[in-house]
């Protein structure tokens, strides 16, 4: 490690709040997590943060910026927070802003699935391509999309939201009123439900508690017909999804991360055939679909890279 | 009219070879059209659409560079044609390098679909935005995607395939493999197949020649219901595949261009209900849908623009 600037990374999630240390893609000083329940207010937990950002500037003298990864929406030029998914009193609070008071340093706030792309991007499995998707596989399905060399984020800082796409025109309609909303089928609890579903029509009572992702890897690994049909829908779901990207976008490149994409190979494997059956020549030959390389860190990672490569430039 | 440069546009079709000396978006000398098919083998129509460039320079000193625009496979940086839709014998051509060896002007070359997104980008109804997405509507359906003020091409320029993308996972199997291709519903012969069937269900014989978008505009503004009804499904299908576009890119504005846009808001009002039913606040609060500004025209302005844009940087 030379004299390079150090980043401090921050996943603010609504459980926890994690603040490191970052060089490159390495968490060097990790500080110990916040939790984000315990402070009832908004101005009790900026304080907490602020703490753990000098604490770990008191250790590291080369830290230059910090980046914070938002579970919501975000104006990334502004580094505004427009409101958060889970946490309450964070409407219109403008977090760069406050924390550039507080830390002196240069700050960027972006949503948590953009650092998680950035992270995949610039230091990850996505590394060194000009266009790339991210798709994040979890209780929500998220993402992101770099094209031309750029992360794009349209309008409001909207774009990405590839869990919100439609596979079925005709399908039920979701959170917005969209039909067929691709987080409705491939979503954790979406798999789960889908699974209790087809197990009971083969006459299986499996409760809902044993249908998780997990749980469904494991059994088909097994030898579970039933859960290795579960995971090849799956994958069909999301190829769909994936392929209306490739038409749209053409990229070198997809990455997919998140906790269901740990079912490995299981999905990939029916992910992959469906989606290069449904694609020609010059959208498919050199497409690599790619595991993200980071798991849980990748939102600090990301946070980071984020300060490093746009914190720098005041006003930013 | 001041001394600014002037371009020549070209729309190469499939039928005929239109072109143009253009200023800004105004077409103000027109070279007579060249019939493709007239042509049995490329040397003799480059040579043709050469003396047309030389003709129209002759009368127009201030003619600076030359756009192109191909209805097929096209390597934009590079001008160079893969491949041609439905004119055979223009695999692998070096068109742009061709044309300025001939007449020693910049060349730009694009696909058609591309050339016509950039008109109403620069010049139409897509003007001053950063992100907007084109939907040309005809025998195909075609479209382009600007985000971050750029045009997106992707990988291998094949970005922008709006007609390919799904909007039902589990449709019928499209030309290139691809369930439930939105051309394979909303293309001018699927809208005529549908209305047919529509008519037939409901116990009406009608030609399929009296299906056509336009008949069925007629038909509907007459009280026809199984009419408006397909207009209203028309709508619903094109929503849904618009919607995908709003939830990754949230664009500014969507530009709607072709022959069955004519329809005008028989197909509009179904298209934006259906739309902005199915988008959360940040997506459509200020989104605008946008009839194309320009008809057969777009194209050769397009490349025109295109060609006054990109062509003056050598080498590009």
């Amino acid at each position: 490690m030379n004299d390079s600037p150090l980043a401090i990374g921050i996943d603010f999630g609504g459980t926890s709040i994690k603040i490191a240390v970052v060089y490159q893609s390495h968490l060097i000083d990790q500080a110990p997590p916040i939790a984000t329940q315990e402070f009832g207010e908004r101005g009790p937990l900026i304080d907490a943060i602020v703490r753990s950002v000098e604490d770990l500037r008191a250790r590291h003298a080369r830290i230059a910026s910090v980046g914070v990864g938002m579970p919501g929406f975000v104006n990334f030029e502004k580094g505004l927070i427009h409101g958060l998914t889970n946490v309450p009193g964070w409407q219109d609070v403008p977090l760069k802003q406050i924390l550039e008071a507080r830390t002196g340093l240069p700050v960027v706030v972006d949503n948590d699935a953009n650092c998680m792309a950035f992270a995949e991007w610039r230091c990850g499995a996505g590394r060194g391509f000009q266009n790339v998707v991210f798709m994040s596989l979890g209780t929500g399905v998220g993402g992101a999309i770099i094209a031309n060399g750029q992360m794009i984020r349209g309008m409001c800082h909207g774009a990405g939201e590839i869990g919100q796409t439609s596979i079925d025109y005709q399908g039920r309609v979701g959170h917005y009123g969209n039909k067929g909303a691709l987080e409705d089928y491939v979503g954790n609890n979406e798999i789960a439900a889908r699974a209790h579903d087809a197990y009971r029509a083969a006459g299986v009572q499996k409760p809902l508690e044993e249908c998780t992702p997990a749980a469904l890897a494991h059994a088909a690994h097994l030898g579970d017909t039933i859960a290795a049909s579960l995971w090849n829908e799956t994958g069909q779901m999301l190829a769909t999804a994936a392929m209306n990207l490739c038409w749209l976008l053409n990229p070198e490149a997809i990455v997919i991360g998140g906790g269901v994409a740990r079912a490995g190979n299981l999905l990939f494997h029916p992910f992959e055939k469906h989606l290069f059956a449904q694609l020609s020549g010059p959208f498919k030959d050199a497409l690599r679909i790619l595991p993200a390389a980071f798991g849980h860190e990748a939102g600090i990672i990301g946070a980071a890279a984020l300060a490093r490569e746009h914190a720098a430039q005041p006003g930013n």
